[in-house]
């Protein structure tokens, strides 16, 4: 079983839950990937090549110039730093944007309505699992490679594109089949946010459909149990919500249907 | 036969420039390498960020800093530019640095004496033909990968290194017993610098030391030359000098033993 892991900005801006997390990574066994998101250094580059940063609805509007910055971020140093380090645990790592290999090819978003106006949120692109090129990684895999994937991706047509980092991880996990294990800064799913002792170990559809119907769903908590749920709908065995620095796959959430 | 083809800041920094070549290059028959420098966009960015660059006897100093704007330039928008373009032309292009499945590791360089005093350059590595994981190049190449390497590689103990583009290729192409296409904004070595005219189509041993007994290379071309006749010895059968614009492997100067 192939496992897709993710992890997120607060891990790979934070050198100590990084290095942990990295060494916790290269013990995973079998076939695996990597998803990483970028973190602060986009907009403290952004602030320094004197780009505003322009967000509409919480989301980033991304122009040629912002697209070179985060480019350069994410899939230059975060991907380079992620890989060497890596390395160093023994773990092929090998990091690709999604026109290394063709591996993810996403498509430009349209200009859409937010708030009654129409945005144009510039060179940002969709990614769903039919934009994943499973055999290219399944090929990778069986060399011995371990993907290390960043949010980059191209549309065929010779343009970069800005993608969101969780869906490249679900899309990727769909499209292989694999087990979807998504790191972040809490131990798993809270039912009180305050206290990790109130950790779920297991959902299935049944305790989550009673758990929504009580409303004792943490409102932070909610997207990321909707994407879970929407995943496993579509071919993804299991999902793990989990502590990036807490053993992969064996502590936090799991999630099946 | 592999190909290993370079190309230098001169074509990454211009859009018709790399356009061209990106067409040629996805051209060229058979399993190839590309290896790219970074052009002026790594001093653009330094500026911005207030980081002096730093020279001593023509080499850049590489503190953290430097190095983490050069892996941003040259590994991520370098290369992940340069590939989606190439996959635009159907070339099944894949940026790699040293670290990206352990393709090549550089060793640091020690503090070395320049004119009379120690200089640490910092993060700056060596490449030499023994630090190239040929097996692991070959193998993507048998998948139907195409190399695409930057300057950016690793020591095996988690660090990045600066090395250098033109070193990365002899190394890569020694490694490989592959042809070495070096691009440049020339038709190649010309016996008169001002003359297009003067171009030589072939040189050999024989020639190469009758040209240099008779001082008619010019002075910016004996490096290159010299570059080349050391490849040849290491198992490279033959190094052409050409334009980067040109047919590549087909025209400018054909160098062997």
């Amino acid at each position: 079983m192939i496992k897709v892991v993710k992890i997120g900005g607060n891990v790979v801006d934070n050198e100590e839950l990084l290095g942990q997390f990295c060494k916790s990574f290269a013990a995973l066994e079998g076939p695996k990937v990597l998803v990483h998101g970028g973190g602060v250094l986009a907009s403290r580059m952004q602030e320094k090549a004197g780009i505003p940063a322009r967000m509409v609805g919480g989301r980033r509007i991304t122009d040629e110039a912002t697209l070179q910055i985060v480019t350069m971020v994410y899939a230059g140093w975060c991907s380079k730093h992620i890989c060497a380090l890596l390395q160093k645990e023994d773990c092929n790592a090998m990091g690709l944007s999604g026109c290394d290999g063709n591996v993810i090819r996403a498509s430009k978003r349209p200009p859409i309505a937010v708030e009654g106006t129409m945005v144009d949120f510039g060179q940002v692109g969709d990614v769903k699992r039919e934009s994943v090129n499973a055999d290219a990684l399944r090929q990778l895999l069986d060399a011995g490679f371990v993907p290390v994937l960043n949010a980059i991706n191209h549309d065929g047509g010779g343009h970069l594109l800005n993608t969101n980092a969780d869906t490249v991880a679900s899309s990727v996990a769909a499209a292989l089949g694999a087990e979807l294990i998504i790191c972040f800064e809490k131990p798993g799913v809270l039912l009180d946010k305050n206290d990790d002792g109130s950790l779920l170990r297991e959902i299935d559809g049944a305790r989550y459909r009673q758990l929504l119907d009580e409303g004792r769903i943490d409102g932070g908590m909610l997207p990321k149990l909707e994407n879970a749920f929407k995943v496993l709908g579509q071919g993804v065995p299991r999902v793990v919500i989990q502590h990036s620095s807490a053993p992969l796959g064996a502590s936090g959430t799991s999630i099946r249907l």
